[in-house]
């Protein structure tokens, strides 16, 4: 008994999402099979829509799905900082905790000698051009990873010569978190930026 | 900063595979977002052509993708033997053991009464017409859990008026497996069917 052909198709395009193995991809399929046809119609015609109508800020490269970015075009931002993150879903974390009214900049990934991804892949060369049109602060707040302060560090070299202060997010314990838990680097960390109480 | 409909939607559709909660869903819409056009169209394409050219065999049910079904139409098959599966995966594994010559039946399902899974809902019915066409033997193949090991009660209660013996797949410890690790009623059910060497 063969494998069926139009299984194994979706199976292809199933295995290439992210965290999702040959197995699981085979489990989803199959499930997919006892759908009915108006949720596989849906499923893909929501695939189709997804490109056509998410676009890029072109300043920020925020996703947007219209004309106008939500952040760039609001008046009500601060316009003097920038806040550069690897993702989108940083920038929207970030929103999330109610505690920035900048801009932002998505780099959409982060240099990575593993992953083979270098600067030019990445949404760097805009930045150096927002830099220079009035920024009075850059917050670099890319993961606290070794590709993250890679890429740290090369921003904040690019952006020296330009007049705006170049600053990192602040590392430390989590919130919440267990002093037991923490890694030998967080709390070394921790320990150098300790503060007045 | 709303969230964007066309990603929501996506997500929608992406939560509802099997063991995909909400935040992988949105790790994968992401994810996509990055992918080509061609790899998204492929995949959408894939979905509305497993429907439209995925059938059931309407005699055994295994899923095919011919007008003939590759263990009913094989006159190499041994026609007296049916063997009863949960799912058309199960029909698979079993044929990859290459231990097995005789017909299928797949059964869409195990009754369950957690899951609300009535008999009603089960290919059954189709089963009795079929044992009563010159069938000898029913194994019966369902999961050793308590759905599979309802249904299988009930399937040989009511082919217990047929001329065909029921059987039901052996218990005991799993091939390669170690003693200890095994479970008490598994080690319960391997005593029972303990066999002379």
């Amino acid at each position: 008994m063969k494998s069926l052909k139009p299984i194994d198709r979706l199976i292809e395009s199933l295995a290439k999402l992210p965290s999702v193995g040959r197995k699981s991809a085979e489990r989803m399929a199959y499930s997919l099979l006892e759908n009915s046809d108006e949720d596989i119609q849906e499923f893909s015609d929501a695939l189709l829509n997804l490109k056509q109508s998410i676009k890029k800020c072109p300043k920020c490269g925020l996703l947007i799905d219209s004309d106008n970015c939500p952040i760039c075009d609001d008046p009500n931002r601060d316009k003097t900082k920038i806040l550069v993150v690897s993702h989108y879903k940083d920038a929207l974390a970030i929103e999330n905790s109610d505690s920035y009214n900048g801009l932002y900049h998505i780099l959409n990934g982060e240099i990575s000698l593993n992953k083979g991804i270098t600067v030019d892949s990445l949404n760097i060369s805009s930045l150096e051009e927002r830099v220079n049109e009035g920024v009075e602060e850059v917050i670099i707040a890319t993961n606290p990873t070794i590709d993250g302060e890679t890429t740290a560090l090369y921003i904040s070299k690019i952006l020296n010569g330009s007049k705006a202060n170049v600053t990192r997010l602040a590392y430390g314990l989590p919130m919440g978190g267990n002093l037991d838990y923490a890694d030998q680097i967080t709390l070394q960390k921790a320990l150098e930026g300790r503060h007045k109480l």
